[in-house]
């Protein structure tokens, strides 16, 4: 037999994930939309989150009671901000229940508030909610560890649209620090990021970042360890801004059937050690 | 203070694997050529291992006598054939140093030869020596087994040179086993081969392989993991057929720190379990 | 001086190319949108078709009277169906404005007719309207043609999303008549569509075709021309269904400075002969 | 009836890219080693060049004396030095054959002699003589020219063996300065060679760069064209140094049937205007 789906609250429901989020409880088999909760001062108050969110009339009007709302349900998906996740941590553990946390910029004094939180409630709390780009972190640290900087080489090559301001980017740089803890070694002082002109030859154990710019690519993520005669290669390509949202609610869905406590994405990915 | 080189000994030295095993340890800082090995038959035996394999002259004559070659060494490399492997891991066990077997085609027998050769011996042992593929498959099992079939999409996708006569490659077939054992099904159940006209749509848990062929690609392998929004693909590419020997070398360095043993490249590697 | 923003007519406004296209136009300079069109039945006559579109409200009422629509108009986009086009087309000839049209399925007759519409109309017709499958079609002929079957293998690969239910995709095989034209043969005896098992040596001069299924890939096609020590590629990866709509308000805008004819997406990217 | 095979000379017989140049010979159907000159003070004189070049016995000694090699050959494969290029060229007018050049670093003096040579010699003279990169040149400023600067932003990305000194490459820069040409602009002006840290969102009309160095990869380049949703991208890559050796036998063959004049690439592609 089947358990019933599971009953999802999504805070910051009115926000572009909040409405990501709901679109993909809709899609997602196992899941439902039990509440939408928004600011008190928010225009959408009493609208239909399915409405707002453009998959139709759900029934389910958006609130500001998150009190009510955790009651009778199973999980909170949130990417809002610092004060009211802590806030919504300590609900959840009240009503013992899964929270997932996306939200950044967390104090230390959030970070141990959360931790509190978590013995009662079960929480997941990631910065970067993509089941892919997790599990790529995994893989990269782990095959930097096994192939030596002696013979292979470590480049980090990525690719965002035209608007992006700022190279590399944070995915990229975090994929560098899982390479260099993999080698042992500190990113800062491996790391080359400029290669212009006469370079000299490449250096024994550094690891190189490339950076591409254009069109509309969400983000594109390469790491290659390249050898004598061989070259291995990682990559995870992003085509869509759904898949934080897919990652939360696959962790919700995870994390029911976990004891209380506070997970990462790499224990919904079986991959924590 | 540095170790003084590796001494190692090549069998089937005027063969095509066992020239490029020299060249390989001439490149190889701490690895040194002690001796080479060939059958009693063979029209190199006397001539120089160097000027033979097109590395100059080395002062390491081809002899037939493995005994007296393996007395002094420190290990030996050996892509031979089974009954030839099984007599060298036992002289390797006298001599109590490494025995690197690249050699295929063994017989449970002359398995179980190996295996009472390596309470002496320190024994690495595997049909493919290349640390990329080897890291490769490793790699795939876990991603298989983080990312589940509902939602990640498995292609084994490979392209080799012009020449070759059957599809998929064995190494693709060995990283569709690696993502089925991650997924804990079998492959046999679940891989689909051949895509043309009306399919039908992609059924889920399914494996699929494609096949490119043309020019001289030495090969390239990618296993893809295919989610909604994103994608993460594992890859290795071979340029040149050099990578086993130096994968052999690789694994002779590592085995000569080891108890005596039979280790795989995993081992080497440092993923086994 | 700029010339004032070309006015656009769209019909099928209510479908889900119609709103696309509605999209597009809003998001491109030198476009505005200057009335919507739907069939005589369609409940979305009278809505606004900025809002029908989702992007907020434009003024534009959706109405059934292309008549009316077409008087003030610069141009008219049409992905319908092939009688409504016709018809259109012979209003835009009256109008002396330019029609794009993407419906697909045209009879001689049909085509016949828009042939004789464009004396008077500026007709871009395609049934592909990506500006980078159309271009890839001309440079994968040019390619073939210059590098010889001789040395030269083609493979043309293709990745769609798990649902995609024929294989291999419609692009791919125009992809391969493409590449066949260029060295002058025919697809039909030359396409390779199924290897598995025992295949033999590649026979030269036929042309290979592989097919990736998975997740939510919207659309990947490359064309491979393998040579002994080098490779050529040549790719198109679509991200988005919307890049049709974008080629044909491309194919519009470039258009509006031609004479009446009738034209291709190779005439609108200036690589028609 | 298929014609004799051509009868090649190779120059500068002894050096690394003349032994490549024999074995490219011995390995291409409708060519023939006829000869094989070194410089006078050569201590390869008088061996024979296969057996040099790593073939085995061809029969061919190598001599000092062109113009006895040259008279009953059919052409010359040339990759040495200015001074000996335009002294061959003028042996090749006098014997009326095709003299293929390879060499680079000519003064326009130089330039101006080969152009009279080639009123009686066919001579085909390129700094690149690898098919593939040369297609991909024209390949790319089509493909710039046709998609606009407005919508389709072009990078450049290669990869190279950790031993290499500068970047970007001189091939690179060559593919850079083909996309500058297809818009119509100066690359000198356009290329952007470093991201690093903030860099604002990318400029319109720019073209990027980025460099990847790493294990033995002999040379990778792609040009990337990513627009709103799609990108088109043109890669080459080389697995192998002797590409430049079978671009220098297949354009002698080329040659074989044209009249006397001076060629590039392209003309040997069929891709010249």
């Amino acid at each position: 037999m089947n358990s019933p789906a599971m009953k999802l609250v999504v805070v910051g429901a009115s926000g572009r994930m909040g409405q990501t989020l709901i679109r993909v409880i809709c899609e997602t088999e196992g899941a439902v939309l039990h509440a939408a909760i928004d600011r008190p001062d928010s225009p959408a108050l009493g609208k239909d989150a399915g409405v707002l969110a453009g998959v139709g009339e759900l029934g389910v009007a958006i609130t500001d009671d998150p009190l009510k709302a955790f009651v009778d349900a199973d999980g909170v998906l949130d990417f809002t901000v610092p004060a009211a996740s802590v806030e919504y941590a300590e609900l959840a553990a009240q009503a013992r229940i899964v929270h997932v946390i996306g939200t950044t910029g967390m104090s230390e004094e959030d970070e141990a508030k959360v931790k509190a939180a978590s013995r009662h409630a079960r929480i997941v709390k990631s910065g970067n909610m993509s089941l892919g780009v997790n599990l790529l972190g995994v893989l990269v640290k782990e095959a930097a560890a096994a192939l030596s900087a002696r013979g292979w080489d470590i480049e980090v090559l990525e690719m965002h649209h035209r608007h992006k301001v700022d190279a590399p980017s944070g995915t990229a740089l975090l994929l560098g620090e899982a390479a260099a803890e993999g080698r042992g070694v500190s990113l800062k002082d491996k790391a080359v990021k400029v290669r212009d002109g006469h370079t000299g030859a490449r250096e024994e154990g550094t690891i190189g970042f490339a950076t591409l710019r254009g069109g509309s690519v969400v983000g594109e993520h390469s790491v290659l360890l390249a050898g004598e005669g061989e070259t291995v290669s990682l990559t995870h390509k992003a085509t869509d801004r759904s898949i934080f949202a897919r990652g939360a609610v696959a962790a919700a869905l995870w994390a029911r059937d976990q004891k209380p406590g506070l997970y990462s994405m790499l224990d919904v990915l079986g991959l924590s050690k």
